[in-house]
C-alpha cells in the first residue's frame, strides 16, 4: 500500500483505557463487595477509583483488562465480561480518554491478601460505595444492573460462591446482589426445579441447629440442558 | 500540571472507530433489513461493510455514530444504542483500530432515497447478509441478538413500524426479527394484555377482506405503567 493510499495515517489517535469492576461476595457479612483502589497519579491522585489502565499497542483490549485484574488480585481464568464504552470528550479531567469497562466476578477466598495489600486495594460494600473519580460511579451502576440481569438468566452467581454452599447461602447472595429480601419458599422451589444442583451428604451446622445440606452446581447439566433448549430463569420479581 | 507529572503524554494512542448496524423493517416484504455500504478506501476497498468512521478529536463517541448515521440517511433523533467494543489487535487488516458498534432502528419509509443513493448504500435482508469485511458479520450477529432481547423486554419494536399498524403487521415484525413463526392467538393476547395500544377506528382493507383494525402505541401509557412497577414482557419462547 502506498503512503498516499493509507487513510489510517491521517487520522487522530486516542488514549484508550480499560476499567475493571471487580465484584466479590462476602459470605460471612452477606455483602456484595467491589474492589477499589486509590489513584496514584494526577489528576485526582489519592481519590477512590476503579482499577484501570491504558491499552498497550500490541495488546487486545480484553487482555488489558485481564492484565489489570491479574496485577491486582493474582488471579487468572476469572469470569470477565465487557460492560460498556465511555467515550465522552470531557469524561476524564486529565485528557481525552476513551474507556471500556469490564466486570469481573471473583471468589472472596481466592484473593491473596498479600498481593491485594501491595496495591492499596480495598473492598467496599456495593451499597456503600464512596465518590469515585470521573464517571466511575456510573460504570459501577451500569455493571451492577448487568449483574442483576445476568444472575437471573444465567448461572453466573455460582462464580461468587465456594464450590459447595447451602440454599440459604445461595439466596443470601441473590439478596445481596438485588439488595432486598426474597421469599424463601419460592426461591428454593425455583432453583431446585431447574435440576442444576447436586445435594451433598454434608451439612452446614454452624449457622443453624438442625443443619442445612450443602449443594454443588453441576455445569455439565447446565450445558446439556441448554443444548436441549432449556433457559436458566431465576425470576426474582 | 508539570510535564513530568502528566502520565497521559507517555501513553501510546489508538485509532478508534464506530460502526453502525442500521436495522429497518420492510413492511411489504416482511423482512428485517440491514444497511450496508461498499467500502471506499483500502484495505478491502469495494467490499461490503457496515457504515462506519473514525472518532474525531473533539467528538463524543456517540456523536460520531450519529454523524455517520446522519450522513448516510439524513436522519437525526434516531433510536441508537451502543452494542459492543471490538478491541483485538489484528481485527482490521489495515492498522490496529478499536471499534465500538452501535445499532440503530429506523423506519423504512423515512430514508431519503436520494441521500441513500449518493453513498451507494444498499439494504440487505438480515437472513441473507453477504460476507462483510473484518469482524463486521460478528458485529451484526451480536446486535441482532441484542435486538431480539430488547424487543422482548422493551417496546422498541415500534421504532421499526409506522405510527399506525395492524396486529398482523406487528406480529410479522417479530417473526422477521426472530426469523420464525409465532402462535397468533398467544401473541395477540400478550400484546393486548399489556394495555399499551390504542385501537383506532380505521381498518386496513388491503391485506384481508374483512379488514384489520389499526392500532397505535401509546408511549405515555408505557411511561406511566413503568413508573408503577410494570415490566414490558412479550415472551416469545
Amino acid at each position: 500500500m502506498s503512503q498516499r493510499d493509507n487513510v489510517y495515517q491521517r487520522i487522530p489517535r486516542h488514549l484508550v483505557a480499560v476499567d475493571c469492576i471487580i465484584f466479590s461476595y462476602d459470605l460471612v457479612k452477606k455483602v456484595l463487595d467491589l474492589l477499589l483502589i486509590k489513584r496514584d497519579f494526577e489528576p485526582a491522585i489519592g481519590k477512590w477509583s476503579l482499577p484501570g489502565g491504558f491499552v498497550r499497542e500490541d495488546e487486545d483490549m480484553e487482555d488489558a483488562a485481564r492484565r489489570i485484574l491479574y496485577n491486582l488480585t493474582g488471579l487468572k481464568d476469572v469470569f470477565l465480561e465487557q460492560s460498556y464504552t465511555y467515550g465522552n470528550v470531557t469524561r476524564d479531567t486529565g485528557a481525552r480518554v476513551i474507556s471500556t469497562s469490564y466486570f469481573a466476578l471473583i471468589k472472596h477466598q481466592e484473593i491473596n491478601d498479600e498481593v491485594k495489600g501491595k496495591h492499596g486495594a480495598h473492598w467496599s460494600a456495593v451499597s456503600e460505595i464512596p465518590d469515585l473519580i470521573f464517571d466511575h460511579n456510573e460504570m459501577v451502576a451500569r455493571a451492577l444492573n448487568e449483574l442483576r440481569c445476568q444472575v437471573r438468566i444465567k448461572p453466573v452467581g455460582f462464580e461468587l460462591l465456594p464450590e459447595t454452599f447451602t440454599l440459604v447461602q445461595f439466596q443470601d447472595l441473590y439478596e445481596a446482589i438485588y439488595h432486598r429480601i426474597m421469599d424463601k419458599r419460592n426461591f428454593r422451589r425455583k432453583i431446585l426445579a431447574m435440576n442444576l444442583l447436586e445435594k451433598l451428604n454434608e451439612k452446614d451446622k454452624v449457622n443453624s441447629k438442625r443443619g442445612a445440606f450443602y449443594y454443588r452446581f453441576i455445569p455439565e447439566k447446565y450445558s446439556e440442558f441448554t443444548r436441549n433448549g432449556f433457559y436458566f430463569d431465576l425470576d426474582v420479581n
